[in-house]
């Protein structure tokens, strides 16, 4: 039996997108019990030039978002980054699962060989469904999850590994 | 077409364990060219009760040891943790890929329900192949590689995403 594309990515986001909600929910509580400004740990960085915690969430949520999409061949749908605060970022990882759930599982399940762009300009580039997913679509979304949780980890959140990897 | 549980697992762990192998060769130059102690990236932490550096890449090279050995139904090797350095680093990551690439794909390819154990005693834990690659092996491969390449960043190692994302 192989691996099917819709086992691997649609319940993936959701068990890392859930993850983040509860951490993000236990960060708010934090600060809020050590009456901490929200924004010190939303605007949080690990290096000036990296993205901050909210832009992190985005940024994860958004690959979920538009994989599911390029997977399924429905538009990506666009959400402006329009949050400022833990309740946008809850908001936010809603409506991106809300999406990937409502996409039909069965053009995710044939997308292994559909022709996926990603990009544009110079910077556009064309996969094929699988190695899309694989190599390019779940090492960035595990990439900006990780650091969002690592950002908190970082600031004292008292978190451990088992709150990222979750349930499933 | 269905995804292969080979393509999901041996060539993903090549190519971030590739990456992790050329973000370190910077940080070692990094070091050498700032005449920087190299334990002082090595043992760098986010938090104190976090794993140093040199501790996130032997956990990630073992994830991927033991997925591959695991789904390919034979023993894991078993790796002492004797590393001090970046050369040590590189041995690991080096065998580590010798390891999975030794593995037979075949036995890979049909392993999306094999019965698969991780953990001993309280910890232990079963899986059908399937989703111990997708939700618990590759989560956890991705949560350390990432975190390794997050220390390094957060200690000035000029590095950027494309570095974490490597070629495939």
């Amino acid at each position: 039996m192989s691996l099917s594309m819709y086992s691997a990515s649609v319940p993936v986001f959701r068990q890392v997108l859930g993850s983040l909600a509860a951490i993000l929910e236990k960060a708010e509580a934090h600060a809020d019990l050590k009456k901490l400004e929200p924004q010190a740990l939303l605007q949080a960085r690990l290096f000036p030039d990296m993205f901050p915690l909210l832009r992190q969430v985005q940024v994860a949520a958004d690959f979920a978002k538009g994989t599911v999409a390029r997977l399924g061949g429905v538009e990506v749908p666009r959400y402006e980054d329009v949050e400022t605060d833990f309740a946008g970022l809850q908001e936010r990882i809603a409506k991106t699962l809300a999406f990937i759930d409502s996409v039909p599982r069965e053009a995710i399940e044939d997308s292994a060989e559909r022709e996926v762009t990603v990009g544009t300009g110079a910077n556009q580039r064309q996969f094929k469904g699988q190695p899309y997913l694989v190599h390019y679509a779940l090492p960035n979304f595990y990439f900006h999850a990780t650091t969002a949780y690592d950002i908190l980890r970082h600031n004292g959140l008292e978190i451990g590994k088992r709150d990222f990897i979750g349930s499933f």
